[in-house]
């Protein structure tokens, strides 16, 4: 059994990064308050938390800045706004997409910038231009980290492939995305197997965001910090896309390490995340996301589900389960 | 890694137990519809559930049957009205709990009865009375399991004593019972491997019955059977005391066994488990269990907060995280 099996310990290398911000502004345009933007921050520091991810830096050519809030393309005079010097211990970081980030313009160097950590998202397919996206980053002067997403039905082969790639570049962090919530944990030990192997060779960290398709996230989570895996993506009442991700309050209870504290996310939820969800802010495990995960399918067509308010769960069982 | 970790297949040997109206009866006081008991046996037949389990054997001295649904008391005609002679291959079930159960004479011989399995509760201090219970229900010609709850706050070497008490009693199947869903899926993986000791000592099966506190039901059921254990508890939608237990759906969709059919589960649930719902019937994963699972606690408090539609989480985790 596992190293960390010892549950009565803690292995100090583990990060924590909060993606509340990035991934449920997928849920709401990004539209979140000054106010709970700037309690986040708070929280966060109270929990321990190591990195707080503020959102994207989506393209402002692609993207309207009229049609989203402001974290959608995290602006550094934005961040700033709520971090000032950020002289804490925790880290900002931002996300970028492959292909939606104008990077070379919007990502300044690290000097004259609150971020600490770029986390560059790509697909198996984009990987010579993460790693170009990985390189600038680096250039600049930041810590980076790379998403690998949708890794549930990629082949083995090809994700070695891009591993090795990657392990040549100046990334620091190889992240597991399960972005269709379909991994269970002994799936999870094998991928990260795989992905510790070239961390390992190649001086590397590991990472995981999971998704709760089969509210799986929390467990896929431990499961993989048990076998070796540093970075700890998680985020307030698992506000995410679709089914949303790791529980922060079920990991910063399941962590001992004693900075963690769970009690600053319990007062977070009860003072924020409550009053996003009685304002009709819909996120979380539902049958339709057990589905597309069960499928191994993108939950598009299971938040579609959700935005129409369907609840006729058979039905569209009958339109995912049969891919023309 | 695990035998079933071939993810592929299958073990013959696994058999699924819906306990719906049983631990689903404790949040509404049994009281289902015969519409809805009708339906969930058609649904458990289609979808190849191995057992149904009806609801408890309780004691009419001790308790009211003017205050409870018919499935607290399980008598052998309200199970026959539904089943029938039930020539199918979906067992009944009923759980008798130590020290609430008249069952020298509730419990009838089998030939005359609907029944197939007695499910024996007990805590560790009352496996005597457990033991008396398992050779009554033996005797007259049932399949007897019994359930050993609470064992996350049990000492190991009880446990074992417990183990080798029930090991020499003619009992069929042991379960593993996680009724504060406290424990982490590392800890059933080594509590698997105790209870299988002992059963392969015996010649007897190791069964689940987990709690959804920490969004772990689903995910230490998987780890269980990956362990070797075969009989597994699940119910529609998760219903069940406090947050819950492993979801019949989920459990289903990752089982590979060709007999089992997640659809009529789907069916029930968006037929009548809405309904349920919709009609204020509470249940499933919330901070409060959350809380009472971190802290290796009974779930009452955490459903007294429930009741009372309180959301004032942290003052509710100061009332739990200190115990004078």
């Amino acid at each position: 059994m596992k190293e960390i099996s010892n549950l009565m310990n803690y292995r100090s290398g583990v990060k924590v990064v909060d993606a509340t911000l990035r991934d449920g502004g997928l849920v709401n345009d990004f539209y979140f308050t000054d106010e709970f933007v700037h309690d986040l921050y708070l929280a966060n520091l109270k929990a321990g938390v190591d990195y707080m991810e503020f959102g994207y830096k989506a393209d402002k050519e692609m993207f309207d800045v009229n049609k989203f809030g402001k974290w959608k393309f995290c602006n550094d005079d934005d961040i700033r706004d709520v971090v000032g010097d950020n002289n804490t211990d925790l880290k900002v970081a931002v996300m970028a997409d492959v292909g939606r980030c104008n990077y070379k313009n919007d990502i300044i160097q690290k000097s004259d910038s609150p971020i600490d950590l770029i986390r560059v998202a790509t697909y198996l397919n984009t990987i010579p231009a993460a790693v170009d996206m990985i390189e600038d980053a680096k250039k600049k002067g930041y810590e980076v980290s790379c998403n690998i997403m949708a890794i549930s039905n990629s082949r083995e082969g090809d994700l070695k492939v891009a591993l090795d790639i990657l392990g040549k570049s100046p990334v620091d962090v190889f992240y597991i995305v399960d972005s269709y919530g379909a991994l269970y944990p002994e799936q999870i030990a094998r991928i990260a197997d795989t992905y510790l192997e070239f961390a390992d060779k190649y001086g590397k960290k590991v990472g995981i965001h999971a998704h709760n398709n089969q509210q799986l996230a929390f467990a896929n989570t431990i499961e993989a910090v048990g076998d070796g895996v540093d970075w700890l993506d998680a985020t307030y009442s698992e506000m995410g896309r679709g089914a949303g991700n790791c529980a922060m309050e079920l990991l910063l209870g399941f962590l001992k390490n004693p900075k963690y504290n769970v009690y600053p996310v319990i007062k977070f939820i009860e003072e924020h995340m409550l009053k996003l969800k009685a304002e009709g802010v819909v996120w979380g495990y539902d049958l339709q996301y057990l589905m597309t995960g069960l499928l191994n399918q993108h939950p598009r067509t299971a938040i579609a589900f959700t935005k129409d308010k369907r609840n006729d769960y058979t039905e569209f069982y009958k339109e995912v389960v049969v891919q023309d």
